[in-house]
């Protein structure tokens, strides 16, 4: 089940050019493409007609040809010429998709048209300021995404998933404190004289142990940023620390995988283009074994239907947040309903 | 739906040697083989002892061997050796399908077999005359055959699917005359000086625009010969233009894949193999272009049952063609019936 | 259907080291591992927490701990640490199977586990004997097991599925005895004054004809031990001869898939590697053949649900093990009943 009234990251927009994209979202082919006059589109990536992908089409100007026998639409999905007759037909046109760019993200909203409100896009100034730097890119899992949200909601799987990169003791030793607000979850663990993880060594040049934390802010449906980062242990000088922020956006492709759009904020290094290239690295490095453990899982879940996931006492937040996405849904469900 | 009472393309001749040939035909497992007599022979591929493919055998004089448990049949599928036992049992028997090779090409019966009649095989002299050459080839789409049908009766595509190959401004623009003819559609357009395409610059050597033609004749279920060419714009003198058939035999391979055999006949340039090659690598080119698009679409088709296909004005081809196989689909479910 | 309650060959016992090794057996996914100990256990390969694969883990000692969240088990499936937790609940178990090493196999019973008696696992001395030398190795074959049964027990087939390697004319015309005893059916065939095999030829070094015997033992569900041999023609001298044991473990993977744990047991050449891997490299040879014919076989039985399976004399052996084994599905289903 996907929650339909909400903006999701249909695309980097630096992914979005003239050639027409083809991105599956919520289980129906989008076709993404920016026109002539540098405005980004997404429309059912089927053709009224014959039902050809328009994404096999080119793009005149603002308008996409289709590529089968040349019907032209404009951004909105109206068609404005049927080669070799004079008149359009009624029939002669395909659903548009709301498509917002901010933050350097192309955002689509897949539900009711009237209800997409462009202040409900996710905050995200960190891809979009001086004080930051960021590394990012797209990961897409063979899971349904809710498998994704609870990975990124209980960090303790990163000492045995992730030991070269991020793991340490630490994450699955320290409890963590869960609570809601509002439409929010926030999960946080702190961990005091702990040894940083390979990836905070590298970043940060810490020549002892480190004080950490992990404060975790999830929005349903698929809106995770963490605000992870470490000071010498014991100093409180956040100016000898390393300040981040990991930024991801779960956008479901079909109810068995989904497209993970992750930055990696920091605000060390700013100008260091190698920086930038080595935390890219490494959290692929990262995002694929966990892919490589959810892949599988999502061959359990769907072989077993009937077998429960249990929680243990680190998933209180995991638990909170399925709980927030669930009566999201639900209200949808009834709206659609009234 | 298939029409099983006609005859299909199979395969060339040529492909048709000692080792069984498996081809999937209307979703049946179909071995071809040609005996030590030059005679062609097809079987149910599917040995009746315990269902192993006899394509996996070897021909032995004019018979099939079974490579399992060797079983030997003849071309009509009779059983004629069990080894290791003196009697056949009567169980020992494989349906064998009318087989007859004409134009260069071996046509299948797969329906009634008392109603397959020789006389009823597409006429094709472009094939085995000496005033044509042609170049041939077989093209695998994954789509039903319908849709490769609307495809051909439909050159208004041309423009936009081969803009590098056969397309032209003036097949979109130009407006179509569509007939039926008793068991046969006819669909025509008639360009004046309009630019050549490229392929017709190449074959013709224009010095200008031409007058081209596009004569189109579909029989139920998948046969459609288009009679096309061209002369020097106003000449109206065939002595310096170019006459070409493209002959199309439509075989469903399944539901969702069908075989294109496809020959390009000429009556310029007889002896130049060159061009025979030329024609061949262009036409593959062609056709693939095709075959992108209508694979595509038939995921479409697929995904979405529900949705309507739309008829735009230089459909009324296509409308005639789809309502002659409907009715040939629907008297041979009425004969079936009585 | 499985027959649950019986001994199959989980892997060779080389195969299983503290790498967890994933094995779906009987359609169930099946994690094999090594402990420290040196004792091999098997447990269901989904962790209780999450469903990730516990092939994914490490082994801690005699211990496997998941490699998503770090939770770790013992051999018999009891969860004895929950990272960041200080008790270990109750759902926190997985289902551990009866793992039993003997003549280089290891065993898994995944039915009732007070039934696993290890006095049930088949006697296999030959494995593990002075007196023996043994090439082996594993063919997963694309078909039901039953399938692979009956290619066994009819070697008929091997005058034209393999005659390249074991292949020859007398197999396929001289006649079998059958016969059950028991839990057993034993198919026999005598071949006097018979060409060897090429097989046979370089192993036996024979300079004219031979006689040659075949004496296939059956146990439900997949066991089968054929017992091979030549001689000079008409010399009755074992000590010019040759007697080999082909060994077949079969364990179905999943309803349409299946391990063939097989080995060749040879009186001759003992301390010959070249011999080993020569046979090795022959049986792999003519076990390939076989699967070539088997997954396509299986296509076709898939395809065509509805078609019989015919018998022809020869498959009197094929019939009393098909009885036997229907009876052991029966008694099985009988007894989950009671």
């Amino acid at each position: 089940m996907f929650v339909k009234n909400a903006w999701y990251a249909a695309g980097w927009s630096e992914e979005i050019e003239a050639a027409p994209l083809p991105r599956r979202i919520l289980d129906q082919p989008v076709v993404l493409y920016r026109g002539a006059s540098g405005t980004a589109a997404a429309l059912d990536d089927c053709c009224p007609h014959r039902m050809a992908p328009l994404s096999l089409g080119t793009v005149e100007g603002d308008r996409l040809r289709c590529g089968y026998h040349g019907l032209l639409f404009d951004c909105a999905g109206t068609c404005v010429e049927v080669p070799g007759q004079a008149t359009v037909p009624r029939w002669a046109k395909v659903r548009s998709y709301p498509l917002v760019e901010r933050w350097r993200l192309a955002w689509i909203w897949m539900g009711e048209p009237d209800a997409a409100d462009p202040d409900l896009i996710p905050h995200c100034p960190w891809l979009d300021s001086p004080d930051w730097a960021f590394s990012h890119g797209t990961v897409t899992y063979g899971c349904n995404y809710v498998l994704l949200v609870d990975n990124l909601l209980d960090l303790s799987h990163t000492t045995f998933t992730h030991k070269g990169t991020i793991g340490t003791e630490s994450s699955a030793t320290n409890p963590v404190t869960s609570t809601r607000e509002n439409g929010t979850v926030r999960i946080e663990r702190q961990m005091k004289d702990a040894a940083p993880s390979k990836l905070y060594q590298a970043c940060g040049n810490f020549e002892g142990n480190v004080d950490r934390w992990q404060k975790i802010a999830y929005e349903p449906p698929g809106n995770i940023v963490i605000d992870a980062g470490a000071v010498p242990a014991g100093s409180n000088d956040r100016s000898r620390g390393i300040d981040t922020r990991i930024i991801n956006y779960l956008t479901p492709e079909t109810g068995e995988s989904v497209f993970h759009f992750w930055a990696f904020a920091r605000d060390f290094a700013l100008d260091d283009p190698a920086m930038t290239s080595f935390i890219k690295e490494k959290i692929e490095v990262t995002f694929n074994e966990d892919k490589r453990v959810l892949d599988r899982q999502q061959e359990m879940v769907t072989a077993r239907p009937q077998q429960r996931l249990f929680d243990k006492q680190a998933d209180t937040g995991i638990v909170l947040a399925r709980r927030l996405l669930d009566e999201r849904l639900k209200a949808e469900a009834h709206g659609a309903d009234a």
